[in-house]
């Protein structure tokens, strides 16, 4: 039960040490998830613009096994490692695409609160149905 | 008529040439704006904030003349080059801090816009006032 | 004769303004520039690997008539604008790919030089190939 | 034991949630990373020219408490957490300048490796040094 997008590591993204910036795989791991909601339907700037909630990140972790180079394209397989009360965590694992090998592991934990006061809310149905309908929940979690 | 302010070039604005990619002279002289606001007593967040109104970009020029290298010092002048009935255009010079040699010239014109429906406004007071204060225009202008 | 590609907008590229940082339109330019270099069989990171040469960036502009929203699909097209001794200018237009409405229109004017050094150097051959091999250059330009 | 550095957020480190993107406060730390080094007479560029040796990232982590305005002022204290064989483990503490409320804890954790074949070396005594230097190490350490 995972979605998969792929991403290119660009020039700009390449730091002094001629790879990527570590904090750059916290940015795919976000563009994939972007692109994992709009693919079920839930597009996060529909989020922003109609429904009185976000989910911000209350925790960010990776790994870094091997180095990403420029212009390498990479494949993330993104899944969900746990869904709390308040809270969902999202796991990512960020493989080359040419060579398959495993460079990063990635969790991101975002909590649910209300756009006005930041008060903690319950996971929105909204977005149990968007992750349904790209099948990284069954139905009924 | 000048208003100054230093910048660090940091190791993740370096890309593979080893070198600050050309879209950090961007963001660096827009720092300085949000600087230069900022010391004129009406910082950009307070405009977002509380005003009703915008100043989004309509042009950005940039003549690069010699590299970034990372952790360089720089220094940045800005002055306002000319002050439209809907437009303010500010230029600015990107010195290095240590061998006054000069890198860039950047020219960045803003329009005045209403926050709602993006339509064009006459220059708001409130940042004449604050370019006033901070000497890069006269009183009565 | 002209090199299509597309871009996301990503929600780390809006800022407070709920638009697109103008920072990021260049940033997407030199995505695609990089997908046209690909596409022609002379990927950046191979120029910066074996070649002994550079294209750093001299001059950019851009004009910017309506702004990016988050999670926009860009289609940004490119040509050769001018092929001088020491340069090559290249234009971009940038439209929303779902409304077809142009937002930007871009122009950025590397240099050639030697990797060591920085000295100016004339139109490397494998350049001129590639862009042959992609549409942008007619053979014999 | 801790070195302090202060930070501003920018306008376009702000997301379209209004506060700064989480990916953002992995870039302030390193960016104190660098002011550090650079206190201790041994900056980052001058181990990259020099020395044969780098410490990529090969761990990151944060715990984001309270989100961080656009226009603020952050003070940020770095110190180190562990000092193993063959990397260092950096505790990172974000506050708001003004407030000064806990925004993030953020750990990182660098390998030190030759910069030819990425082999693991030994803490350099130079980084060490300039620790010391800085006041995170005690002399001996």
């Amino acid at each position: 039960m995972v979605f998969e997008h792929e991403i290119s590591v660009r020039f700009h993204h390449v730091d002094r040490a001629g790879i990527a910036f570590f904090g750059r795989t916290f940015e795919y791991c976000h563009d994939v998830f972007e692109e994992m909601l709009r693919a079920g339907g839930e597009p996060l700037e529909g989020i922003f613009e109609r429904r009185g909630w976000g989910m911000p990140l209350v925790h960010a972790e990776a790994d870094f096994s091997r180095p990403l180079q420029m212009g390498e394209r990479l494949r993330v397989c993104v899944s969900v490692e746990r869904l709390g009360t308040n809270s969902i965590t999202f796991a990512y694992e960020v493989f080359g695409a040419v060579d398959g090998s495993l460079r990063s592991r990635v969790r991101l934990v975002h909590a649910f609160v209300s756009v006005d006061g930041f008060k903690k809310i319950s996971l929105p149905s909204e977005l149990t149905e968007a992750l349904v309908r790209v099948g990284v929940l069954e139905e009924g979690s």
